[in-house]
């Protein structure tokens, strides 16, 4: 008889996982059960749909549960798969909404229930018109809202790629938009000199950035229908601040209302949770699958759990980082999509290795792109880094070309023996190739001697004729 | 007494040269001999100029003789150095146009004579309106012509990545243009199948592309003032045709001009000679100085010639291929620049390498971009390598997202041990970056199975979650 594999999660990885043990193994039954009503989607084009960019949602689908019913992968939608028995090498499913439970066998299980973005534990937090943002349901929800209603203030909490997407996204749709982040920088992830291009480049666009600050209530309509209408959100600029006002408040006898009125508030017809994603873990963590310390499971470099015949991929899992050598959590498509590939590889009696990250990634903010790869300044201080960087302002053509754009590149090394440790840059578009440069030249283990020794293409419309990486390179050499 | 540094040619590698040796030596004479009027400017700009996409062509110039005065760096334009006397160390030099001549003394001599695009041997290549494009004369008398008189038709020889690039520049002027090539295929330093993107790139553009082909005569409008006032340029399919044609006009007795009539013409105002730039080396070898199998300067690591004291750099010099493990000509502007820094801080008592080449180049052909890296398989095939190729043809953004454009990447590997040998690429602006991943494997020797582990960016306006290049990798690998 042959081996049954079971996949829960039906999104980037777990589908590809089950693409790729099918094309391992002919014979191996295939099954998927997904919560949502949708698989094999591009999350990561939720913001350029509900921009409007890409007029159908549809365009979002790789493949349909019919497609790949036709490769004899059973994809079971509305299907969440509630407990894992290990011992017993079976899952219990709850077919939605009917509530129907089954259980189910499974020779292998892949684990790819994906992320989630917390919901703060704030009052009003779940007031209609606060939307997370990762299932389908959520961006046609967010489109809904938006095409329903007028939606005049916009406010985003948190200011990652996700946030600033976001800010273009509901910027498009003419709305005032406010992003409210906790730290004192966007994107952090970069580090602070890089980030304020890019938050530059959202207040141009009209977005206002509020940096150390945090939202500490949402107040509804039931509470200021005759002041607005519409949600509000509360913001403290820090811990103390908000303290500070709610004692003030208190001692005053003012109703939440009238703090409102008087204190940092903002207007909001929609509020976008976009803070710090998280990996889906509770089901795997109570059948007592490991997780590592970043939170996510642990998983080996065949995306192996602690528990016999159980993989794991995607955002629900740790990955790999080469530089640091050690597991991180980085919830990206193109994890997802390599992990879902060796988990599905070697569940199917393959023999397939993920090779870990170099922590690539970039983002369009409006006009500007940004990408890094391997680590940031602090990020290589905090692992005991003695670092040194070289930042460049370039272009992005020959100087002499129209349509030049500023090309910024930071390249952070160790002091010591000027190892290679990471590249943060800004620019147009084509930045997020010239980073693939330093994700290749890490994975490499290089120098920065070996980075000024690239020959690297040249003609006016793509780079001067000193690329802005061997500028910057250069420098870091003398 | 400070040590005199003389240099012959103040364009790319003769200026960089100047500038990286003040930079290493702050006492050294640094003399700069430069023919024509200009130094140290961007010729790779020139199509772009005479496009009028660089309105003006002071827009071309990197610094001024003024400018690199108040360096310490003399720089004299109209004087040719016309002798160089190794025993003595001395050069004789003319100053243009009186003719007056003198000796110059040199401790240390930069031969950075550039290149030239030859004239071919064939009647009429003199007459008015038939241009080779290489100085600042050339580009202001192009762009000359084409304001000063109706040019309806223009004909190109050559259709390698100058070639193309006036195809662009002459379109955009409203000319009809015809492109000939007497090899098979448009540029003739890549793989066929490549090669005929760009050509289906500037055929829809409305240029006439004939291979196979080559111009045997110019016919000025002394010829055929009747027929069109202008120069005709006369095209035979090959050698034997125009031999066949040539013999049948004079057993029928024909003139030239029946024979134009009745044989295969095209009408030209305009003629760009744009085949096969070849080092200027008249000068060096009548001194002595040794060439090399490709015809240029044959130098070592430093940049020195087989002459004591003397280097060479840029298009009149060999450049040292990482993968042929030999000396080959590759004349382009990162070339120049980065030789010129390395004779010039060797000049002034540094101790600098020319790392080598990969054979990068890139090329933008109207909306089209092409590049590669490393050898095609042609290439390897003559380097006595036994390859493989995968192709793929992917998408510049996300499948789903608008304002996709075709990516092909093709790969080039050994197919015994599957070491990389090259990549040839066609898409959008950012192949020229994408082709720089390929690059940087190249330097780092690697394998088909490395490039599969890279860690590449992705967002979707950038690439899709599999880059291009990746899945060329995953192919290659399996």
């Amino acid at each position: 008889m042959a081996e049954r594999i079971v996949i829960i999660g039906g999104v980037a990885a777990g589908m590809s996982a089950a693409a790729k043990a099918r094309r391992t193994n002919r014979q191996v039954e295939i099954v998927v059960y997904e919560k949502s009503g949708y698989v094999s989607y591009g999350s990561c084009g939720f913001p350029y749909f509900i921009k409007g960019e890409i007029p159908r949602l549809e365009k979002l689908f790789a493949r349909s549960p019919e497609q790949f019913a036709k490769d004899g992968i059973q994809v079971h939608t509305h299907h969440e798969v509630v407990a894992i028995h290990s011992s017993s090498q079976t899952v219990e499913v709850v077919k939605l909404p009917s509530a129907e439970r089954f259980t189910d066998h499974y020779d292998h299980l892949i684990v790819a229930t994906g992320g989630h973005v917390p919901r703060p534990p704030i009052p009003g937090v779940a007031l209609p018109g606060v939307f997370s943002l990762r299932a389908v349901e959520d961006a046609l929800a967010i489109k809904n809202w938006l095409e329903t209603r007028p939606v005049r203030h916009a406010v985003i909490l948190g200011a990652g790629y996700l946030g600033l997407e976001m800010a273009e996204a509901l910027r498009a749709h003419g709305a005032h938009v406010s992003i409210v982040e906790q730290q004192p920088q966007v994107l952090p992830g970069f580090d602070e000199d890089i980030a304020a291009l890019a938050q530059a480049a959202v207040e141009k666009n009209g977005v206002d950035v509020l940096l150390n600050t945090s939202v500490t209530s949402f107040i509804g309509e039931h509470l200021l229908r005759d002041l607005t209408g519409r949600v509000v959100a509360m913001l403290e600029k820090n811990q103390e601040a908000a303290e500070a006002l709610s004692t003030r408040r208190q001692a005053a006898g003012l109703s939440v209302r009238e703090a409102v009125l008087s204190h940092g508030t903002i207007p909001a017809d929609i509020v976008i949770l976009a803070a710090g994603g998280r990996p889906n873990v509770a089901l795997a963590s109570t059948a007592g699958i490991a997780l590592g310390a970043t939170g996510a499971i642990a998983v080996d470099s065949g995306q192996r759990t602690n528990l016999p015949s159980i993989y794991a991929a995607g955002a629900a899992a740790e990955a790999y980082h080469r530089l640091l050598d050690k597991p991180i959590y980085m919830p990206t498509a193109t994890v997802a999509n390599k992990q879902g590939r060796v988990a599905g590889a070697n569940a199917a009696g393959g023999q397939a290795v993920f090779p870990g990250i170099v922590g690539t990634s970039a983002v369009k903010v409006f006009d500007l792109s940004l990408a890094q790869a391997g680590l940031t300044e602090k990020q290589a201080a905090a692992a005991g880094y003695h670092v040194n960087s070289a930042s460049v302002v370039s272009t992005s053509r020959a100087a002499y070309m129209p349509g030049n754009v500023p090309v910024v590149v930071k390249l952070v090394y160790e002091a010591s023996s000027q190892r290679l440790l990471g590249a943060q840059m800004a620019g147009d578009v084509c930045v997020a190739k010239r980073i693939d440069i330093v994700a290749t030249a890490l994975q490499a283990g290089w120098c920065i001697k070996e980075l000024t020794e690239l020959d690297l293409s040249y003609s006016p419309p793509f780079a001067p004729v000193w690329d802005p990486l061997l500028t910057a390179a250069n420098i870091a050499h003398r």
